[in-house]
Formats: C-alpha cells, structure tokens, sequence
C-alpha cells in the first residue's frame, strides 16, 4: 500500500515535470511568434494551452483521487497539496505564454514590438524559458541550491521588466500609445510568469526543510 | 468526531467569508484611493494586504490539518480541497486591490486617472466590491442562482475593460504614454478581480452539483 503511493507520488512529481516542459515548449514558442509576428506559431501557443490546461486538471484529479484513498498524513500530504498549487502556477505560466502569443497574434500582420526592444524580449523570453526548464528539474531533484538559484535567474527577468518601465516613462516613448500598451501587458506577463517559477521553487524548499519561510508569490514590482 | 469535522469546516466556509469581507474592503479603499490620490489611503491597503495573506495562510494551514487528522472522503474532501483554492482566489484578489492602490501611490500628489475616465472607474470599483461581497453570500448560502448571477454581473466589468482598450487605441488617447499605461494595467487589474470571483463562484457550483464542468478561470478578454 505505502509502496503505491509513493510510486504514486513519484507519478505526479514526473507529471509535472512533463507539464512544465510543455510551459517551456509555450513560453519559447511564444516569445518566437512575438519576435517574428509568426500568428500560425502563435495560434499553436493558443490552441495548445487547452492541453495543458488539461493535463493539470487530469493530475489535480489524480491528486484528490489520492488523497481520497491513501488519506496521507505530514509530509506525504504536504507533498500532494504542494504538487497541487505547482499545477496550478504551471498551468498559470502556460496562461501567460497563452497572453504573449495573442498579442503577437492581435497585432498581426505588424509586429507588436518597436526594433529596438526586441532584443530585451528575446532575452526575457530565454530566461523565462530557462527559468521553467529548471522549476521542471527542481521537481525532479528537489535540491535546495538549484531552487534558490531560480530566485537569481529571476532577478535578470525583473531587471528586463523595470527598463521597460523606464522606457515607457513620458518623453522617452517615440513609439505610439498601442504599442505602449502592448509593451507595457508583455513585459508584465513574462515578470509574471518568473514569479510563478520562483513560487514553485520555494513550494520544492517547503517541502525539503519544512520550513514554509515565504511560500507566497514573491513581491511584485510595484510598477505593474 | 465528524460533528467535529463538520463544525471546523462550518468554521472555514466563515473565515473565507470573512476574508471575502477584508478584500471587499480593501478594493473598495484602493479605488477611493484611486479617484481621491489619496496617499494615506493607499498605504493602508497596501499595509493590509500583510492581513490578507496572513489570514489566507492560517486558513490553509488549517485545511491541511483537518485533510491530516479527518481523511475526509468524497464530497467532503471536494470541500476542503475547494475551500483551499477559494483562499488562494480571495488572496490573490487582495494582491490586486494592493496593485490598484500602488499606481495611486506612485502618482501621488498627481491623479493617476483622467478626468474623463475617473467614473468609469469608480464604476469599475463599485463592481469589483459587489462581485466580491457576492462572492461572500454564495460561500456562505452556496446558492447556485447567486453564483450563476456573479457571471452576469462580471460582464459588465468586463465591458468597461473593453471599452478602456477603445480609448486606448492609437489617436484616440490624448494623456500621453504613462497615463496610458497605468489605465491599460489598471483596467487589466479590476477585470482579473472580476474572474477570480467568478472562479469562486464557479467552484462552489462544483461543490453543490459535483460537476467540474469548467472550474478554471473564465477565459480573459484577448486584448489583456
């Protein structure tokens, strides 16, 4: 019976592996149809959040169906509430690539970006990459030093996030009210979504120490 | 013993109950902090979201602890687990009431809005406030005709947002790009208030009629 659940256990801890590399596989894809103005690769990243939408509600399923037969207690129920609000911060991340990829998508067949800015979003956009890819690794190796270096990869996203507010400041925009808007949404949904990776990590350290410490969202920029 | 369970969970249908009371508050203060660029205001909700959060947690902890002690199945586990989520909704809808009350913050001693939009944003906080203290009355009735009533009046902020991005559209708006900003991220603030509450409302409908049909957020306006 113990042995079940814990190959149980291990079963979800690799679903959500497997979610979050379809999260990377979004955010990557996204970021692509952003900086091309591709809308087929853009309607992939919209029409393929349904599966990820419904690969977490099969493991949420899964995990109250557990909970229902094994009534775990302490640290093997700890375990299966967290690997519930992962899914629900994956599933959040495979929205926020769902929202780059429509207004690649709104703005087509312009580009939603000015130029000049395409480089900062490529580079948010590897590291919200890079960021999910290692919230799927920190799943599987639930080691402590490769979750708090998630908090530092973060850092590099947030810094992204606050020049793009600098550059919207009154004055320095030359680029129109549009694409104000837009620049402003994107940068705030890949902030987001770094968020999240960060949240997850810290629910892999609560789950490790014990110690719930923050396990909230990290603080967000105050500018948006 | 499970008088016992069904008194603690009695117990937590009232706390969220009364956090649906704090949030309530707390959007209702932040736009009034909003429309009055008043500062003072605008620290309070930003200072109470630490009790929004903190009675969240508590809330959580003890779900947990009865899942632990009780080994609810069935409709009652669908309970606590959904009574988990609704906290987390209800949380998340304070971090946004703290965001309004941030852009009225960093324009102060300026109005962050302009004149010409300031009633459709006290309309905005008027709905925001109603959806939420309807929220509270289905927790506590779990009246599936309240709860399906939380999606109609949902459309009418949903309708504002639409409208705010109208006004946004290029040559249309005259306040120049950091005004602009603030009302594109404002507006997107109020209308994910909105879908969270129908997301509680959707899922006390889960409870009562024990089907999932769509419990997720309701899907967000393409535009933000």
């Amino acid at each position: 019976m113990r042995q079940l659940f814990h190959d149980e256990l291990e079963q979800i801890a690799s679903d959500l592996v497997a979610l979050s590399e379809l999260v990377a596989a979004a955010i990557s894809d996204s970021t692509r149809a952003l900086l091309d103005a591709d809308v087929q690769l853009a309607d992939r990243v919209i029409e393929g959040d349904k599966a990820v939408d419904a690969r977490r509600n099969d493991l949420d399923a899964r995990s109250v169906d557990l909970l229902a037969r094994q009534a775990p207690v302490a640290s093997d129920l700890r375990t299966v509430v967290a690997s519930m609000r992962m899914s629900s911060d994956l599933e959040r991340m495979g929205d926020l690539a769902r929202h780059v990829a429509q207004v690649a998508r709104m703005r087509y067949p312009e580009h939603a970006l000015p130029d000049e800015l395409r480089e900062t979003f490529a580079d948010m956009g590897r590291i919200a990459e890079d960021l999910v890819r290692r919230v799927g690794e920190v799943i599987r190796s639930q080691d402590l030093t490769q979750a708090r270096d998630i908090e530092n990869v973060d850092d590099a996203l947030d810094a992204h996030h606050r020049e793009m507010f600098t550059r919207l400041a009154e004055g320095a925009w030359q680029h129109g009210t549009t694409s104000a808007v837009d620049v402003a949404l994107l940068s705030r949904y890949y902030e987001r979504f770094g968020d999240h990776a960060v949240t997850v990590a810290r629910r892999v350290g609560f789950l490790v120490t014990g110690d719930a410490g923050s396990i909230e969202l990290p603080e967000e920029s105050e500018r948006a």
